[in-house]
């Protein structure tokens, strides 16, 4: 596979979101070369959640104040039952990944993380999966849901849970090796 | 005020529900006179979240597959962001909460409890509030939200966050005071 060189990647996020939902798209986009930012409402260091309790603290890159969808090529946004559940709150944030939506850069969504796409208004028609306790909130958006590992819909790339990680991360990497030769 | 002798509430939960949005009904309720049993999915011990960490461990009292609505007057739902995300996937729990909903016996919910109300297809119409994160699939789901401390409509009592649990708690005992003495 050909590197991802000075592909540049946001992962937006807040405290409490799924540690390996973080940490495993990270480590396969820099080990495929892009480079990989954590973007928060503020900077400092947020908690991620482990499974049944708190687990590491990662360094924010950036604060969402500071950055705009220009400086990136693509958006993950991890899970986590209480990340999304902050995220959808703040405008700033909902803006971001609007934009992101409609920008047609590759946006990755996994878990609870579509929650904050809710927010945008833009899911009309869209094909989408997630962690199965949104499925109605998705589908009374307007999102056509199954459940499936990965659903690509275009720029919109989502997943359900930790155990789909190695489709979801594939997705997203293989979007971005397309859009960066094209 | 008259006691509540002979009245038997429901408060249907899942690990990780807001302490406070529990013990704080439950202590109101029973102060009144009321006769209080927590209900789960399955018997033994459950967690409770306090804010920003896991809080005090309480005892199931019954198992909801051994429970009907018959046995109770009122039901309570109490918060906390990973209870509802539970117990919204679960089928029994869902045709409970929707059977207490068309009974016109008190149903009340508080900050993430209406999240399983959702489930229940049943609030087109419906006059609420909860959590502000909830806003957009309670409006999504038919709902008419507003951002207030208790809004209450027919049967259905909701409230947003622990420091509306003084209302929300008024609210719960006077609908079954009044029902109780008709």
């Amino acid at each position: 596979m050909e590197k991802l060189l000075n592909v540049r990647v946001a992962i937006l996020t807040e405290e409490g979101f799924e540690e390996v939902e973080l940490t495993s798209p990270k480590e396969a986009l820099e080990k495929a070369g892009a480079r990989v930012e954590i973007i928060s409402t503020k900077t400092g260091k947020i908690k991620a959640w482990d499974k049944t309790n708190w687990g590491i603290e990662i360094k924010v890159d950036k604060a969402l104040a500071d950055v705009k969808i220009e400086d990136y090529d693509a958006l993950v946004l991890p899970g986590g039952v209480m990340n999304p559940d902050k995220l959808r709150l703040n405008k700033d944030a909902v803006k971001f990944a609007g934009d992101f939506l409609m920008s047609g850069k590759p946006l990755a969504a996994i878990c609870h993380g579509p929650q904050t796409l809710i927010e945008t208004g833009m899911l009309e028609g869209r094909k989408m999966t997630s962690f199965p306790s949104l499925k109605t909130d998705l589908t009374n958006a307007g999102a056509k849901w199954a459940d499936k590992e990965m659903v690509q819909d275009d720029n919109l790339i989502t997943s359900r849970k930790p155990a789909d990680l190695p489709a979801f991360n594939k997705a997203l990497i293989g979007a971005l090796t397309l859009q960066h030769h094209q």
